[in-house]
Order: C-alpha cells, then structure tokens, then sequence
C-alpha cells in the first residue's frame, strides 16, 4: 500500500534519497534463464546520466550500477534482483539554506504537511534522481521483452518533442537524429535552433519545460487488463509519476476532443494478409487493450523549478521570505525526461506481457 | 492482478456486462459507523442516467441501486458494501450485425485479440454501461470523505469545458449554470451555443469529442503516496480509465510545457495567518502530494465511436466490409463523462484519505 | 487492502452476511474460453448445503447459485464472473437475545471493539454462511485446474479424519467411503462409531472439534512463489482463514519435530523412468513450492461455539450475565468445514498455476 | 504477485542469496519521526546470529546491518527503509558437490523443476539465510509498535518449547530463563538434559525437529482483517512462510479438535472494572480479530535436512546416486528459527496495527 513500487507480475519497488548512501531498485517477477549482466542496464543509464552536455545539471554521478541478487552464472534466477547505486557527488553544503524553507514548485511544503519531516538535502526522496532506478529496472524489463517475445520484437524509442513553445516538424522526423544532439530531438534543424534558446533560459538563470513523446513498436494486441488496469490507464499512471510530469495523452489525446466520431475512427483493411489500421488516433489503444499498432504516448514536462531568480516563499516558522535555488540543475527537466519515459513504457509493457500470460496463457 | 478493482484501503471491484443480468461493485475498506442509504447513492446515479435529454443515449435504464451487504440498520459495519443494478431495457437484438465485425473505434478487435471470445452485446464488458457502478462506488467515497474530514469539507464539482472546437469561456465560469443546462457546461452562453452543434451532430449521425474538468475543494494537504502512487499518478490512471478517455492533464497540464520556470512557480505568502498560494499552475499536487489547494484535473474524451456514418472494417473471418453502428448512442459521451469523472475523483481521495491515515495516523 | 479478497492471478472476493439480502463473490483472472454453467457450482454446494443429515444444521437453505456475468453462450470471456445466492430461511428472530451479550467463542466481542457496531444477526459477516462462497468459487478454480492442467490431472479430496478424540485408522482408508457417510469419513467403521458420539454429544446440547484432511494429487511440480507466498504458506492462511480453524499442519506436520533428519528426509529414486519419491513427509512441498508428490494439509477445527450449556459473559453495557446460544447449529462444524477446505485448496492451486504461468511461461 | 513481499499497509521485501554479494530488504509503510538506528536493528539479529554456541551453524556471520534510506538525523521519514547486510564467510567450496544432486529435504528439486535454473551454493534463494532480513525487519515492526501503542506497550517473546520427543514443562516454564541457555529453552531444567540430546545427534551427523512457541501480550482489540485477512490466517502464513516450518496452530491449536464446545469457550467476566476471559483457548484471536488477550501462536520446525547421512537421491540427468550434505549446519534449525518466529509476529502486528488504523481510524 505504501507507494514505492510499480507493477503487478513484473513489479520493482525504488527506495533512496538524493543524498543519502546510496539509490537502489528490487526488481521481481522477471522470468528465469534470461541473460543478464550489469552492461545490459549500464547503457542506459549513460544515456541518462547528468553532466554529459552543458543542458543538463553539471552534478557529475559516474552512476555505476550493481546486480547484487537473483542473477546467476550470468543468467536470471527467478528471484528478486537487487540493483543499487552509491551515491558520490553529493555536496549537500548546497543546499543548507533549503532546509528551512519552501522552494515553489518543489515539494517541500507537500512533504512537510504530510510526513513532519523531510530530508531537504537535494530534495531527498522527491529528486528526480530517483529516476535513475526506473532506468536501470527498465533495463531489465528490455530483457524481459527480448526474451518473452524475441529479440529486438519490440522497438521503445523516445524523443523531445518540444520545449517552450518550440516544436518539432513532423515532417522532419528522423530517429536517426536522435541520438545526435544532446536534446533527444528527432528534428536536426529544431535541435539546432534549440541550443539558442536553452543557452538563453540557462544564463538567463531560468527553465523551460517540454513534451516528451514515447512509441513502442511491435507490441502484440492483448496487452492491457481490463476495467482498471487498462493499458493506457497504466501508462498515463507511470508516465504521470515521473518528476514535474503534468499531462499524458495517448494516440490523438487531447485533439481527440475536436475531432468528429468519424475523423477518429481507425478504419480496418487487410494487407498482404494480415490487419492493418488505416490511422492511429487511438495510440495503439482499444478498450484498454493493445491492438496491434504502434503505442504512442506524449507527456508534459513542467519547467525546472530550480531557478535562479528569487522567488516569494515562506518559511517553516510562517514567515514571509524570498528564495533563490542555487546548485547545479538542468535548465530543461524534459530532456533527460526521454529515457526515464522510455524506461517507464518499457516497464509497463513488461508487466502486462507477464499479466496477460498468467490469464491466457499466450504472450 | 486482474483489472477490475480500483483503489488500495478504500477499494472498490466492478462486474457485469451492458447486456447481462446485471451491473454490481464491491466496495470495501469502507470506515464503520457511517449513515448510509440507496438514495444517498442514487442521486449520483440519476445525474448519469441517459435519456434524460435529447443530447445523450435514449437507452432508458432507471439505475436502481440496491445495497445488499455491509449496512446494518443504517449504518456501515466495516464490511464489503454490494451494490448492484439489474439490467432492463437491454435491446439485444440491435446489436446483431455486430457480433461478426469489428467496429472501428470499439475495443471489439482488441478484446477479440485479447481473449479469443467475447460478449458482443452493447460492447459487454468493455460498454460505458460500466461507468455507472463507478458512480454508485464514488457516491460511498463522498460519504466517507464526509465521515472522515467533516460534512461538505470537499467539495467535488466537474463540469464541461469543451466540445468539439467549442471552449467556454473562464470569464463567464459559474458552478450554478452546470446544472441548468443539459451539458453540464459551467458557461451559460456556451452551453446555449452547443445545442446547435450538438442538435447538427447528432443529425447528421455522427459524435464529438470533448474535455471535461474536475475540481475538488477543501482537500487537506499531505495526500497521495510517493513515489510511484502519487496523488496525480492515480487520478492520471483513474480518469484514464474511463470509457473512451484518451488524455489528462493536472493544473496547467500540457501548457506547462510552455511556461518558464518563474511563470510556473507558485509562489507562497501567509495570508491572515494561513499559507496561501499566489497561483495554482500545479493543480493542488506537489510531489505526487495534496497541497492544500483545488486539486484541479482535466480530461479528453474522444467522440462517440458509434456513428451512423459507414467506416471501413474487416470481419472475424478477416473479410473486408464495411459497418454502421445503430442503436441508441451518445452524440457525445463526454457529457455524461462529467459524473463520471468526478466519482473517480471522489474515489481517489477516498482511498488516500486511508492510506495517509494508516502511515501518520492523521486524516 | 481490506480483508475480503484472496488470491492474485486467480482472485475472488466475497460480501454479505448471514442475514442480509443475500451473499455473493466476484471471481476474477478466470481465463477465457472455458465451458461454465451454475450445475458446475451447484454440486459442491450442494455437498456443503446445511440440513443434509441430523449431524448438520437443520437450518434449511437451497443455496442456488446464480452466475450474473463473465459467461457469454456458456463460456468463460476473462471478465469478472459474479456469483450470488439469496437468502431465504433467515429467521432472525432466533437472534434477539446476542444482540446485547458477547457470546464466548464467537466473533461478537472482537467485532464490536473493532468496528463498533455489528450486525449481530446469526453473526452478520462472521458467519459460516460465507464460506458457501469459496465453495462456489472453488467450483470455478477446478474449472480452471481442468482447462489448464487436462480435465481430471488434479484430483482434490478432503475427509474427516478425527471427531473430538475419535480418529480414523489409516489401514481403513477408502475414499469411496467417503461419500457414503454424513461424516465425509474415509473410515467406514469409524464413521459408524462417529454417529453414536455425534447423538449424544447433540442430545447433551454441546459440540466437537474435528480435524479435515485434504489431498490433492496430480499437482505438477513448481507451483509457488518463494518467499512469503510459498504454497504452503499460502495453504496455511487459506485454511486459517476458515472459520473455526486452529491449526493447519503440512505433511508430517507437527509430527516432523519429533523425527531425525534421516526419517524426516524424503529419499528419491527413479521408477519407471520417473523420478520417484520413497516417502512424503514434505507433504509435496519443498521450500514453498510444489514437488509433484500428493499435496497433503490437514486442519483442526474447533467445536461449535454456539452451545445450549449457559456459559458466562457480559454484555454491551459490561454487566455480568450467562448465555445459551439457541438455534439451529452443527454438533460438529468440522463436518462441513471438508468442502470447504477442499474448495481453498482448488482456490490456493488455481491461483498459483496462473501466477507459475506468468513468470515462467509454463504450467 | 511475486512473492518476495510480505505485509500491505507496513510492507517488507526481501533480496538475496545465500552466497550472493549481499541480503537486503526494503522496509515500507513505515509511519514517519520515528527514533531509529543501526544498534536497533542490530540487537535482533545478534541473537539470531550463528555460531554463538557448539549448537549452532559455525557459519561465521557478523551481519552487520546497514540502513541505506529513509532515516534522516536519526528518524523516519516515512519513505523507504533500505537495509543491507553484506555477506562474507561465503566458503561456496563446501558445496561443490551438490551442484548436480537433489539434497533430499531441501528446495533443490522444486526450484529446479519450477525455474529450470539454480544457485546451488548454500541454497541460494532457498537458504534460511535470507531470515537475517525478516529479523532486521522485525525491527523496524517493533519500533512501529513502540511508536504507536507506546513503549514497551507490546511484548513480543518467543521460546523453544520441544526439540525431538523432549519437551518443557509448563510448570517450569520461566521467560527469564530463554536467555540463559543456548536453546532459547523456557525451561532451565530441560534446557540442560537438552544439552546431552543435541550433542548426541551432531555427533551422530543427524539433526532433530522443534516447536517454538510465540506470545504477544499487550496486543490491543480489533486487529486483523476479515475474512481473509484475519490475524490469525496471517500469522500461520507468517509463520509457515519461514524455512522448514511444516506445522502452525493458534492456542489450543490441534489440540481444539479433542475439546467440547463448553470447554474450548473463553467465558468473560469483569474484573477490576476491566474485561477480562477466563481462558485463553482462542489464542487471543477470535473471528480473526484480537480479542486482547494474549497472541499465542505454535508451530513446528523440520529436522535440518542438511545430515552428514548419506542418503538416496538422484542427479541432474535422473541418474540414482546417494549424498552427504558437508558443510556447517545447524543440528536443529528450530533453535534459530525463535527469533525469526519472533519477528514475523512482529511484522503482522505491525502491518494490522495500520490497517485497523486505515479503516477505522484508532489504533
């Protein structure tokens, strides 16, 4: 009941704060006989990691993770694998004056109401360096999918989609540039133009928000459980539960809402022999449940909160004051957003995978 | 692990299908001692009942609610409260050419990938039909809220605030219209414009989407349970899975994504000695926890998947054809979706107010 | 989080009391696709059902269960499956006197400082009347043993093995006798000997304790989830969860304490190619999980609480008082109690071949 | 739903190998400000540590526990409690052997049917080692109740009631003397013919079976959650769930079945103002509920299958051969399983002592 854990057949539960010794993950339910080693998770938390260009915090974390249980002669067991990450760079001097007040934006005031107490060092529990042990679990839940439904079957991939009021084009999409700029852009000439802005928002001691956007591809129809626990219901849950999340929508999401019932309706064909959707309004989405096509999921990412201009505050006495929050923080949260989305979507579809098994008996 | 239960200490299971013998819920982890009575559950049914007027479904189901367990004379003993609404006006002979084609928009393919078998009358299992045991639960969880935090402390109100390309306009916000009008819109000349779209829609047999909001007032800060079942993550998952949602969005929701970190700051100051918010872009959560403030929340519903308009499809025989979906349908199932969402907002509350309760022992 | 539920994959949650309007349960993660009708449940009940014989109550209840969803043309679909019995034979009347005295051995005194209040008819929700439910759902779970497994592959029997200090002898065993008695004995000489101490024990208006035994064979091996939900684990609490149950043991059970490790330990060998066991003191359960020798539980069941010898309690007000429970009551609860347990086991089996099934892929 | 995890609202998880890197549990639900530190923790698992005396493992452990996360200056902050013990007289040489065989008694055979897979070094998974962790997590559970019902309000003893035939006598039975002697022996007397006893059977390269008894006093009324959730059903999963447990009854236990009705009734009576039973054949739970009598709950312990013997079995390829399982081994696992029983009751009042506070708002 408590709140730490995420998913149901294939479940992981984080603990850890910002500061403290260490972050780790359990991960459980992960079928046995799966090749698994501490690379496999490793390459993306790289690809998460702080302080690899000048957009993102400057906290340097070489974030090396560990597999301390449930992997055996390089193959998993079927029990519980333990993940953990020392904490290095932690410089808590930082964030000494934080302690008595209440940063806007940040929850320390939803923390001190609820618990009394709070470990304000970098934000503690509430960090988004929490997000590191949804990648590394996300990690293991790529494994999970290679194994259970082939190599490679499944494709997850993630891009920034937009920052402040800057978008991408759809018509230049192109994953391939993804991986070649330090925003996660699938648009190399929005990327280009977006160092501009970034470079401005940074000096100018601000933050932009953003919109992540996440598809999975090769997701076979039947993954999602019906009322609650519905595929996308799952989703915008986990994607709602990262850091500074705002809003999900999946497939058309909210420009559904000014379509008519036939604009939004996916027409059915055959081609060469097999199903095929003319459109993907519904984000790969049915009643719930996976139908075949690509699932597509967007979220908004609130600006930093962490801002070097002062902000009106009180503090733990009540009392009237300002705050600036100095440290070393990313002028963009939504950028390294993109592989915890990943991870998140990677982790669900997992789940379910496993799920649907246990009442079926099919992938 | 299967789908069909929603909520943690305060928890509720759904069952039945549109054209069954009947529709019932569970709901346990209901606090004792609280009066409790079918009409305190009825009025909520009655504003969610169709056929009320000439813009929503003319299926004509009175939604009598009985309370077979856990009230003992007038009162609730702790024990699991059954609620259950026999099926009347069933019609099943409409949905006869259904039963061998998929239509577009409907979980109809997906179940049918999923399972291998389903109940094609009315949608079975997969029909709004559902969303009225959501209701009846969420009126237990309003009794609760009550019980627990004192008479009308919450006060939980959704309204209409956009159909097809139709916004209202916050200027002329007035909580009192959103009874008077059929739509449920809280702006009285809006909701008059929307019966000439509606009245056009729905003759020339085809549906819109829409966006719904709901707010709750008065809800005390420290709700909601880090890290992954955070306050927003359950009502994201919550409205998600409500028939036919495709997006949810808290506070500022997608429009965060174009703000700068000082803008989307809410900035605090001690207001005759309370803490006050100068803004509310977060939407009541901080952290995945209540803040204090309206919680605010919007979704996206998309139109009506059954038109009168013939869309492409294929059969279960994987033969091309076409279809056109009769019966008595919704022009737009985002206006009974307004009762709807503002159960499950009750839901949710209901079930963290426990949950806070069981970890710090205060509501 | 509330109590009412049991099981994951394999999930059913049961409501209502002794007196209400009726009882019912929802069983849900039943997998689609297998034939199910009310005679599939019917007969277990009917082997529970009271006024049978002059050694059960004489209360008289037709028990007819109704199947209200998760069926369509007579097969499973994978949705929730709702099933219901009314009351009928309530005659509360017979109550009045328990409203305001705690009855020794019943729940009435922990109820009340639990919830303060309880439906004190027959025992509201702490009556055995609930236990109807997990036979009718324990018909469910041998459906899904049989459309899993191959219809027949598990065999699950339970008998009466001891009745106050009068034991079976294990030279006598026949599990056809088992049928041919009220006593559900597998002992025909015992049982015969079990009628005249049954006589006399309810002429004298007091009650005996029992011990159920219940084998199920058949059970492939690797069902269960180490380490908290370990399959005898889960027997354990199923079975405790009865009521008036005190003690469950598992093999050799509590004998196992007295034996050395040489005794104690069940040798292997291979017969017929197979791999063979010399003996099962382990009851078909290493380390929590199964074996595939014979599963082997055994329980005790405490005499009938309701008495007609006056015992002293207090009442409401803590005045000290003597009670008789009047009414229709067993000599011997434990007579009843071998459906029942029969019917967790095919619960506590059902559940975990689904979840064996989601982690490994396999049966 | 794998089953790592035991507890809801006050929740532990436990990871590791025997002859892994580490052991670990995370520890959640834990209700925030509460005084905890490593010596807190510490003081329970030195008395579970091996080779305290010629009567147990030589296994050289110093367990040192670490806490990782969610204590800040020395409190809870009600997120979670990671702990860690790294492991290092790990010696895998010893069990070389085994590699290929099936220990008779052991999980070997199961875990290989179930995962196809299996650390084979120490037992791996299956290794009662991983009860270190159910220790330190005990307590945590006993600072929670500390913390909620008040200090020393509840006290949790355990004691070794019977090794092999021998057991204590009630007459004698002396709490102060369970720390006296290396048996946790209530009984002084017995405690020192046990001495000749377990050295004649680790001479003899065998081992003996044991029953441990547990007591709660001070538990107040109204824990445990009907119907399946009753504190006493939890308790002999609790308990059960520990290794080589075969056996577990609450009060009178088995020992019910033999009594009447009028003589396994707890009759109540008023004394000093204050209800008090007669009788404690209940075992302080009636209808799964505390009646706030004392806890009283038994269960019975295997011999260690681990024999210098040898004895038949079969390899890998299903070939007949004999073993001798070498190594360091408790000659009576029933001796270190008190404080482990101890914990468990530890952890499910804890987590009740929540749920009840959930629902009903007191303690």
């Amino acid at each position: 009941m408590p709140g730490n854990a995420f998913g149901q057949a294939f479940r992981f539960e984080t603990w850890g704060e910002s500061h403290g010794a260490a972050i780790g993950c359990v991960v459980d339910g992960v079928p046995p006989l799966i090749p698994l080693a501490e690379p496999d998770l490793q390459v993306w938390l790289d690809k998460r990691r702080p302080g690899q260009s000048r957009f993102t915090t400057q906290r340097r974390e070489p974030d090396q993770v560990r597999i301390l249980s449930g992997v055996f002669e390089g193959r998993t067991t079927g029990t519980p694998i333990a993940l953990m990450i020392e904490n290095q760079d932690q410089r808590s001097k930082d964030y000494g004056e934080i302690a008595g007040k209440f940063r806007p934006g940040h929850a320390d005031y939803s923390y001190w109401k609820k618990y009394g107490i709070r470990d304000y060092r970098g934000g503690g529990r509430s960090s988004a360096r929490e997000t590191a042990m949804r990648v590394a679990a996300g990690g293991v839940a790529r494994k999970v999918l290679d194994a259970v439904l082939g190599p490679g079957a499944v494709t997850i991939r993630g891009a920034l989609v937009q920052i402040g009021r800057h978008r991408v084009s759809r018509d230049n999409w192109d994953w391939a540039a993804v991986e070649d700029n330090p925003f996660f852009c699938p648009d190399r000439q929005a990327a280009q133009s977006w160092e501009g802005v970034l470079d401005a928002t940074r000096k100018a001691g601000s933050s932009l928000g953003a919109v992540v956007e996440v598809v999975a591809e090769g997701v076979p129809p039947g993954l999602g459980e019906p009322i609650y626990d519905k595929l996308d219901a799952d989703l915008a849950k986990a994607m709602m539960s990262i850091n500074a999340v705002k809003a999900v929508e999946i497939g058309a999401g909210f420009a559904a809402a000014e379509l008519s019932g036939e604009e939004n309706a996916d027409e059915m064909r055959m081609v060469d022999g097999k199903v095929a959707f003319l459109s993907n309004q519904a984000g790969g989405v049915l009643g719930g449940i996976s139908s075949g096509q690509d699932i597509v999921v967007r979220f908004a990412v609130k600006p930093t909160s962490s801002i070097l201009m002062p902000r009106r505050t009180i503090d733990l006495e009540g009392n009237e004051t300002e705050i600036v929050t100095k440290g070393r923080h990313d002028p963009c949260v939504g950028i390294r957003a993109v592989p915890v989305g990943e991870a998140m979507m990677a982790l669900v579809l997992a789940d379910h995978l496993l799920r649907q098994r246990a009442q079926t008996g099919r992938v």
